[in-house]
């Protein structure tokens, strides 16, 4: 039987640093990044792909809101503008890999499923708004949107009198559809899921699904879902080949391995980016600690050199 | 084996008449829908769902349009905006879908597949553009984006000095990963499908899929769909129960039967609605002419009481 592999795109992997996110570039950089990926098909891995929606997403709330000031549109909630993310990524990612394929002459069928992720409405998450999404607005406005909708608002750290949404971010706790991204999957068909993190959902006291305002850490996602379709490998992909103790300061280190017992330390010590690499370390622990045989974190390029990044590891 | 039924929701099933479209009407009009459909769930059949996605679309193109004049957010091209919808549209039938079911007592897995359709680069329609699609402009404007972005417009038809954008609308002739769509049916999944026509796409010279900026007939699709899947029944639901011969005048009469040579007879009348009732009658047709059992177009509500609106016939 084939090996299984997740592979989490991060956001990097479709637009880069400060580029507006056209969809030529977009086009481009998954296009770079498949070619990386390639191989791995090669050596007869099965593939599921997840992947991040930071700038894409945030265009859509950007454009919910210009649309409702301009043209009087009925804004849509969070929930569906993740699910439009996925849809439109899907299909694009989908479109480009299939013509890396072709290039290599491998034939394979890609399927895009969307993917709602259950969370629990008693999440911690919910008392605690972490999440920045959307465009930063005046006091009156930010008011008048929280009196409307609901909305809850931070400060902007970085401009005065500045106002910015906040969203929960709680732990995804189930994966809607995942035994059919299994069969697919162990098909031989390479699926793409999960994209955002999932469209997060939750279970009332009568059992009906319902929205939420809110995002889910895709690598937090992608990591369970691994998990639950008995993946064997789980790659981070990033923008940078290592994780690292003390990145960006004179005292940086490249960590090959990372055991749990180190990254607990590491936690401790608060070595790691929080609102990039911690999250991608503790997805990746999660992912060998319920029982996957292997997770790195690297980016793109490394991977397909077999260089392998930073491997964690149980022991 | 079970019997496969394709069900094509029309507009309506989502954003009726002049409603504005916020998310409550949507999911409210979805439910009343699918709480029509349960019944052939109950009596055994496989169900694919497709949908139209006019209003929705609409709105996104207008939002890409808002957002790019208030933040200079780069407008994604109608393809992406297609798969943007499907995404969005694709998550919340679902979770609505869901929910009746688990009311009705009826327990089924629904997945959404974003579905790309392949049609020909050499479809006359690429030299006659028909479908109006976003905002109103005035000259200056669409002439700047015509040079700009290679839009074509057309005057409208209602304002004076507005002119509205045209795409074209060419044939599907393929629906990409129909076997997996025609898999999972079979295998008693409910398999939402083809959102708005789906995604229109071509193979270059070199066999690289390509984007288009067109829009592809929702019924047509639906249509090729069925037959290429082994459908044995397709319905058409659209927001009157019957097709009529001189609709909306005093001469209405309502059809109970309609077979291929008496289509082809009002056709050539000009009994039926172009922009309605015409491509549904036309896809209703081609999915027996291609061995299809059963078509039928009607509402909802009438589906259930088994009153079956028209049946269209070979003979």
């Amino acid at each position: 039987m084939s090996k299984l592999a997740v592979i989490a795109l991060g956001g990097n992997a479709i637009i880069r640093g400060d580029e507006r996110g056209t969809i030529q570039q977009q086009n481009k950089n998954s296009t770079d990044t498949f070619e990386h990926l390639t191989y791995l098909l090669k050596e007869g891995y099965n593939m599921v792909l997840t992947h991040g929606n930071g700038p894409q997403v945030g265009n859509i709330l950007l454009r919910n809101d210009a649309g409702e000031e301009i043209y009087d549109i009925p804004q849509m909630p969070l929930d569906i503008c993740v699910a439009d993310s996925q849809g439109g990524m899907g299909y694009m990612l989908e479109k480009m890999l299939k013509n890396v394929l072709k290039c290599e002459g491998i034939n394979k069928e890609i399927v895009t499923i969307i993917t709602q992720v259950v969370v629990s409405k008693d999440d911690p998450a919910f008392s605690n708004y972490t999440k920045r999404v959307g465009k930063l607005y005046d006091k009156k406005r930010a008011d008048a949107l929280s009196a409307n909708k609901g909305w809850v608002f931070k400060k902007s750290s970085k401009r005065k009198n500045a106002w910015r949404r906040v969203v929960p971010s709680p732990k995804p706790i189930a994966i809607m559809n995942e035994d059919i991204i299994k069969k697919l999957a162990d098909s031989g068909i390479i699926v793409i899921a999960v994209g955002g993190g999932g469209v997060p959902v939750y279970y009332d006291d009568k059992g009906m699904l319902k929205a939420l305002e809110a995002v889910i850490d895709k690598d937090a996602a992608s990591s369970l879902l691994g998990s639950n379709i008995g993946a064997d490998e789980f790659y981070l992909l990033t923008d940078v080949p290592y994780v690292y103790k003390n990145f960006g300061t004179d005292k940086q280190e490249i960590l090959e391995f990372l055991t749990k017992a180190e990254i607990n330390k590491l936690i401790k010590e608060k070595a790691f980016g929080e609102g990039n690499m911690l999250p991608k370390v503790k997805s990746a622990l999660r992912f060998v600690e319920n029982g996957g045989a292997k997770s790195v974190i690297t980016d793109a390029s490394n991977l397909e050199n077999k260089k392998y990044g930073t491997r964690i590891t149980l022991l």
